[in-house]
């Protein structure tokens, strides 16, 4: 991150969340906890919006997608068909003195001179203790300093009265091997899985240790084959699922960027091998521009179908009020991928600390169904009575090809699964045989998003600070949030002119009450309406409609009219009661 | 629950359930995990939906509730401020033998002769074991039997040639003290913390020990500050929070009913202590007749409020489908209730397996914050201006008798907290004493309801079996779900009325997206129509719409008109597809 950080931005976002009950840090009157994060009235509303755009969107108006909401506590074999078990962790050292622990890769590169010592002897009863150990001084420190620190290092293993023993020195430049506090050497880094672990009924052994979820794609593997069974869907289809994650971030930051507890928004989206759609459609379309590629269409390949997601989903972003201009699309590099992905694209966007990550969309192969179909002894194929049908009707070379090129796919992936080879190149065989009979495992294009950074960004992208003039005359800083009208918490503010006039009350109370039940509402009759305004502006609210005077019929051409204020302007226009509903539903979405 | 349970219905809906992707056990691949399952497709809609109308009712149509969406892992001193550590467990007890570990107050009655032994000594090398130990054995089987299994007992205790010492005899009757599957006795019941436990941060130790949240509800008490700060809400309102909640249950039965992971939707509505309420309006309104009593007003007390949110409650199960009379309201009697507690009424409902709590609408005085306000150190207090205003106008008796009222409440609250006589009633003075300058702790009305269970008991209510005939005159059996309209996952089923006439085809897509944006619509053009129609009476989808030869204007008359079904009666009418719209939007709420 060589870009410059807005702090400033930051602070006051961070500032505004607290006070307008956006973001809350969780479990604040006890000191809060580090990594998690709560959200307040106005939070909870922006991201109950998020979540409900994102689901409509991409189950409710497809045909091709559905919805799964899985549990957070899963089996725990799931993590290990996945990798997490293994692989999900950081590197972490302890300090020999204090135990204190630090993340290996994040430790302060320290210079100086090391002292190193191959153990130390008790003068008094002569035992002696073999542990190496090392002190780093930086420059021009007397070496009585690093004896200090050793002896009280053999202290601690059991001596009484400590001789150091086997004292040598060494230069050293930029290590991270020494803990930045007081120079005591650092344990070998060892992985620190960033799973948060429990124990799943009365007794806390092995046998019972369980997971809180990482990710939540993995749900949506493990239930492919009961969805495909029980939703009447054909390859290609998805599997959309939205929920709470968890990673036990050694170092959280960055605000609710990198929390410990956080939501996803995640679509599994299956699609046939590039084999199964040139076998039954003779040849592969392949992205020829970009932008989006439209309609899907049988011959798409993996790669067409990763193009449209990327595309579908920065479209989404762009109905949410978060233009393609503040999006950065980046494309993984080969040496950047997993093994067993194809392409990621990430989408970034210029947060006020940097510029990171919102979005992955992934092209992740049959890698995942296949892991599941290992470790589960349970068959991950589909049957797809169309290939069945096609096959015989393709020309032999044609199926020698196909074959091949299926087999060479499927080896490489069983091939790095610790089978032997005889054993991987079998099951290759019988792999690509299946093809010809209709059987394959689907492959899967993953848009993955993080509700709380796509909140975090909203709000960054919403915030506006601009110079006005109060009623009394004075310049003031006004603080704006110009959410789009879809996300805002609040859709329209309204306002008696007056709060003890009971006929203005009346009336706004009863516009309140009949636009409550379609857009959330928020009625305010305390304050001037200078200030009523400012605190919806605060809130993003994008309408205002004030009950006034006219609105009673004070100007009888008036009658039954009311001023609707636009958040982002200023400006004010006149509406009929009676055509409110209609105005506002034309802006609103 | 001495009534029959209905396990032919139970059976029905779970393997409709499944079979529909309505619920799925989690992780069945990898053989499932006990107490946790899955929302497939028309589940997570089903339970969306529940979700959306709870939060629309609660919060958006309302102007005295506002929502909060907290964490699952909190600060570990909120569950003991709640008490959760201390006294949120079941009594387990282990086998001596086999370490097997059954919850103690569950274990299966056995009566017999007991064998009991002081220990054993070896007779080999003379070493002795004074392990107590003790078997069961029922009635007319040989005492040998009993000497196997103490003998295994000292075996593992690490005797090899075992003598068992101090054997006496005693008869028992129904005793829950011995394992039912071997006799062998068993630990003394000891408290087994229902909370799942985790370590936050890189170091597994007590410092760092977090739970999952068993509740919903603390978050709320935990946050109450800060949300009444920023929401610009005074006593009365609520706070209302949709979330998922832990219990690490001994025994998850009754399918979804009582399982580890589940979700819940609470409401935290907090009043004015009636000490308050009277000093501000002279006098409180008590209950004088069963049922609703309207809008709230100011000089509601307690019992009001809770009468209050009962048939608030009552109302919201009737809008989504479960009429009164299929609740039974249980009001707990005065020894059921918690210490705190000034009334609780459960809403239960008739399940196919027993008469189960939906939900409990509580009145728990100011307990919760008090305790929150103790454990943190943070005032919990909020300020009325127009109690103090009111206070110096009250006559000097009625002064004296709220203090006193007030300052009873607040000593029984104290007295229950550790502190001394002496200290509690220093501190009940002063409570009393801010009360008259305008300060108090709230108190508050808890509707809590169980997601899973509700989603549960719209399946077994809308769970109806028909006999009907097939397009070939065969009777069958048919499965229709009556949703409510508000909770179906799918609202609208969309058919071509053939699939292979391209013109049927495009005008039921056209359909499909002009309702797609506005309801659920499942396309459906495979099968014949009556196997779509009854796929959607599985799936309580209320009403079909179908595109015939007359939509498209073979009978002039009928041109651009469609043939909607009813899922309830399976009558039809024709409704202009122009009229669509207003046609279902009058019928889906």
């Amino acid at each position: 991150m060589a870009e410059p950080k807005d702090n400033a931005l930051m602070e006051k976002l961070v500032s505004l969340c607290k006070r307008r009950g956006y973001i809350f840090q969780s479990s604040e009157i006890y000191g809060g906890i580090n990594g998690f994060w709560d959200y307040g009235p106005l939070g909870a509303e922006l991201k109950r919006n998020v979540k409900e755009l994102w689901w409509q969107r991409m189950t409710r108006l497809r045909d091709d997608v559905v919805g799964l909401e899985a549990t957070i506590i899963m089996h725990p074999q799931i993590w290990r068909a996945s990798g997490h078990v293994d692989t999900f962790s950081d590197p972490m050292s302890d300090c020999l003195l204090t135990r204190k622990r630090f993340r290996a890769d994040q430790v302060e590169p320290q210079s100086g001179i090391a002292y190193h010592y191959t153990g130390a002897r008790d003068t008094v009863t002569g035992r002696t203790v073999a542990d190496a150990f090392a002190v780093l001084l930086p420059p021009g420190k007397p070496p009585e300093s690093a004896r200090r620190t050793a002896t009280a290092f053999y202290l601690a293993r059991g001596l009484q009265n400590v001789e150091l023993t086997g004292e040598t020195t060494e230069k050293v430049e930029n290590s991270q091997r020494f803990n930045p506090e007081n120079g005591a050497l650092l344990t070998e880094p060892r992985p620190f899985n960033l799973m948060f672990k429990t124990y799943v009924g009365p007794v806390a052994d092995e046998d019972n240790v369980a997971f809180l979820r990482p990710e939540t794609a993995q749900a949506i593997f493990a239930q492919f084959k009961n969805i495909h069974e029980t939703s009447r869907q054909k390859i290609p289809f998805g599997i959309a699922q939205i929920g709470k994650a968890f990673r036990n971030e050694v170092t959280p930051r960055n605000y609710t960027f990198r929390s410990r507890e956080f939501e996803q928004m995640e679509l599994e989206f299956f699609i046939k091998p590039d084999e199964a759609v040139e076998a039954l459609c003779g040849s592969i379309a392949v992205p020829s521009a970009p932008g989006h590629p439209g309609e899907p269409r049988p011959d798409w390949g993996w790669q067409m179908w990763h193009q449209y997601w990327v595309e579908e989903r920065i479209r989404f972003y762009e109905s949410i009020g978060l233009p393609r201009t503040s999006l950065e699309e980046y494309w993984q590099k080969p040496e950047e991928l997993a093994h067993y992905a194809r392409a990621t694209v990430d989408l970034l966007f210029k947060f006020p600390f940097g510029t990171q990550e919102l979005e992955g969309i992934a092209a992740r192969s049959d890698f995942d169904l296949s892991q599941h179909q290992r470790f589960s002894g349970k068959s991950m194929t589909v049957f797809d009575e169309e290939l069945k049908a096609a096959w015989p009707r393709l020309a032999p070379e044609r199926q020698a090809d196909l074959t091949a090129r299926y087999r060479a796919a499927r080896l490489k992936y069983l091939s790095r699964t610790g089978l032997d080879a005889e054993a991987a190149a079998k099951q290759a065989d019988t792999d690509a045989a299946n093809l010809a009979k209709g059987y394959y495992v689907p492959h899967v294009i993953e848009p993955s998003a993080g509700v709380d950074r796509l909140i975090l960004a909203l709000l960054s992208h919403a915030f506006h600070e601009e110079e006005a003039t109060d009623e009394k005359g004075r310049k003031e800083i006004r603080t704006v949030l110009r959410f789009h009208p879809s996300v805002a918490p609040i859709k329209i503010g309204v306002f008696p002119l007056l709060k003890n006039k009971p006929e203005l009350v009346a009336k706004a109370r009863e516009i309140r009450d009949l636009l409550r039940p379609h857009h959330n509402v928020f009625y305010d009759e305390a304050g001037s309406i200078g200030r009523r305004y400012a605190r919806q502006d605060e809130a993003g609210t994008p309408y205002g409609v004030t009950v006034d005077f006219d609105t009673l019929g004070e100007r009888p051409e008036l009658k039954d009219t009311v001023t609707i204020r636009r958040r982002d302007d200023g400006a004010q226009e006149r509406v009929a009661i009676g055509d409110l509903r209609a105005w506002l539903e034309a802006r609103l979405h």
